[in-house]
């Protein structure tokens, strides 16, 4: 995954926050794991918040690698249909959905990081879920709160 | 929008909270981001939780103005219909359905607050989603923890 | 409801986190309020994180002992039926369903706790959403960040 950090550490504070640019492709789901975890180490302990500054983008954490990914996707298509009318009526068709679905798949989401590690379980990943293919680029933040 | 402070500022502490009233109305979405924006002037970096004391409404963040107000209130009668048989039977017809939405729009919101401002992308604002008309106003409890 | 501490304590830093366990059954809704209230006692101000690590359950704010754990299992057997097709095959029957729920009940939640109490509403509790009955124990993290 390519990213590149766009970020603003605070001085003479104990936030860190940083915003990266994350490849989201055309797909629904993108693999943020590894790039938290990356900014997790040395921090110690604390809690981590994951937001996407974009209004038709979530995160959510799932298990990936044996067909979830396929499974939301079918899920939020036959919950979330595309083709329903949608009083919003910029960008592409099916537009007005992915303005919807972000109330209910929320752009935050709060971590726990113990001695520099996220606190996952071993079947979750954390992603990234954009059911909109217009943006293959996407911004994510993340902050970080320790003790 | 009206709020009254209700609060209770932490003596000796870096924590910040203060519950506010929002006149709610009768409508489903109820814009909150220049009120938390107001709490977050000149509290630096850190980490802002919202959080609606109230079992039958929820935060969420999306773009308001363009007509997703409408689709989220279409989607929610389509999806989670008033008029469905529930277990619960309080309060006036079609509250069974109230106390289920929390669950999948919840009443708790993480937001990263950079140099005293909400770091939410152009076109996201932070809205309360109550589907319960009875409540003209509603308590909103916001919480800051600085690093 | 039992619960053995598994956890760890930071020293010399202000956050603390622990794990416990929870004995869930095989219900879908189990109440984890007074756990959590334990938890946060003489703790001060600042914010909570429960965290369940676990690829197939979640946690809400719900009122709970009114119908609402029976409109909510109904409500998600009706929304994510257990016997459409998933691709994820692994487990029981139906756990492909177990495995798409929390990206829309997530597994992490934010709560403000305000002079050693959780400020919940007076009908709200902290409920774990486990669709998944092969797991009659789970794992909860709780964290907790002062000012």
């Amino acid at each position: 995954m390519r990213w590149r950090s766009s970020g603003r550490e605070s001085k003479g504070s104990d936030v860190l926050t940083r915003e990266v640019w994350i490849a989201s492709g055309t797909q629904l789901v993108t693999d943020l794991t590894a790039t938290i975890a990356d900014f997790c180490r040395d921090l110690g302990d604390g809690l981590l918040n994951v937001f996407v500054p974009h209004a038709t983008a979530g995160v959510a954490v799932i298990e990936i690698g044996s067909g979830s990914e396929h499974d939301l996707q079918a899920t939020i298509d036959r919950l979330w249909p595309p083709d329903v009318p949608y009083s919003h009526r910029h960008g592409s068709p099916g537009h007005g959905r992915d303005h919807v679905l972000p109330a209910f798949v929320a752009p935050s989401l709060v971590l726990p990081v113990v001695g520099g590690r996220l606190a996952l379980g071993t079947w979750q990943s954390v992603v990234l879920v954009d059911s909109n293919g217009d943006n293959p680029e996407r911004r994510v933040r993340l902050t970080f709160v320790p003790g």
